[in-house]
């Protein structure tokens, strides 16, 4: 089993800023505040965004377009490091004024409003590595 | 960047009653534990619920009606402090026979089953102050 | 109100194996390092899965098939004690490739990747037990 184990620092409550682009907001943050391994989630609204589908055999992701507001109706993410630097990894469901959702991975997302809740870990820092299998860089965990 | 830092007080794991309203269940339960800042998640099935979405531009909820049974296939929430009270933020995604999805603000449900993990925290109070430019609460961090 | 208290034990960041069957896999981590309660997150992607949806009146499952591979956008869980043994309880929702969603209790799924975020436990053992109103086994908190 591949297994990390950490011990909780804090949690943190975070306002985006409005306007911002909330995966580069929160990997800023992780940058400014020198955090390494944390698990979040994110509940608000976004003016657009733009998720991803993996496709399993072509090993690439398809873009899926929201050009219009929709609520965060759930956001769940990571954050670990890739190349030495924090890593933002979120999925999202977002739906529309009639409830009707569109989601997957998260590549970015306009911010109207959004609040975050991030447990930032101590412990032993968590890289992320080429995985041959899925071609995805996946954590390295031994 | 607008952060506020809590440490972990204790978690929670809560049955919610059958037949109660979710958003009320929690907000009550956050009264008379005097809980005042908290994160939390859910699931189970509601026997009918209303969900909200936010117009960006007229700054008003839309409603949606869900009248039948659902899974409450995710619900994200936190509780902190609006006019010195506990309040009940949470977002939801509910799901139908045929696992179809509706999503927004959750503004009522009522529980057929709900199992919540509530994590509360200690620290500074959290209060929610009218922000102009969402014309919404948000969280008053400097 | 039916609350059960614990202490933070460790937050586990979990890499599931590629080709496991997630519940299992859950299940089987919690057998292994004799995790009884607790609470867990998991971003990723299915290469199938099967969901389900609780009849409210007839009580039995009806069974959702999800025969491509999805995201995980979403799936929130936990465990606690079943008869004396692990028992993983999860809701999902998942996406296709353009973006739309079925969700549900989650039955099985096949993992292409998967990030387990995992909060365990101690305190008192949280054991489910039948109920009658619902015919499902809910947590028995006094």
């Amino acid at each position: 089993m591949s297994v990390a184990e950490f011990d909780l620092k804090r949690n943190l409550l975070i306002r985006a800023k409005h306007n911002s682009e909330l995966v580069r907001f929160i990997t800023e943050l992780a940058g400014d505040r020198r955090i390494t391994t944390a698990a979040f989630t994110v509940i608000g609204a976004v003016k657009r965004a733009k998720l991803g589908f993996y496709d399993q055999e072509k090993h690439e992701y398809h873009e899926i377009t929201v050009d219009s507001p929709h609520e965060i109706a759930s956001c769940i993410g990571n954050i670990s490091l890739k190349n030495g630097k924090p890593f933002v990894h979120a999925h999202a469901v977002l739906a529309d004024k009639s409830g009707k959702t569109k989601a997957g991975h998260l590549l970015e997302a306009t911010v109207f409003a959004a609040e975050i809740h991030l447990r930032e870990f101590k412990g032993k820092k968590l890289e992320r590595e080429y995985d041959e299998e899925t071609a995805l860089s996946l954590w390295k965990i031994e």
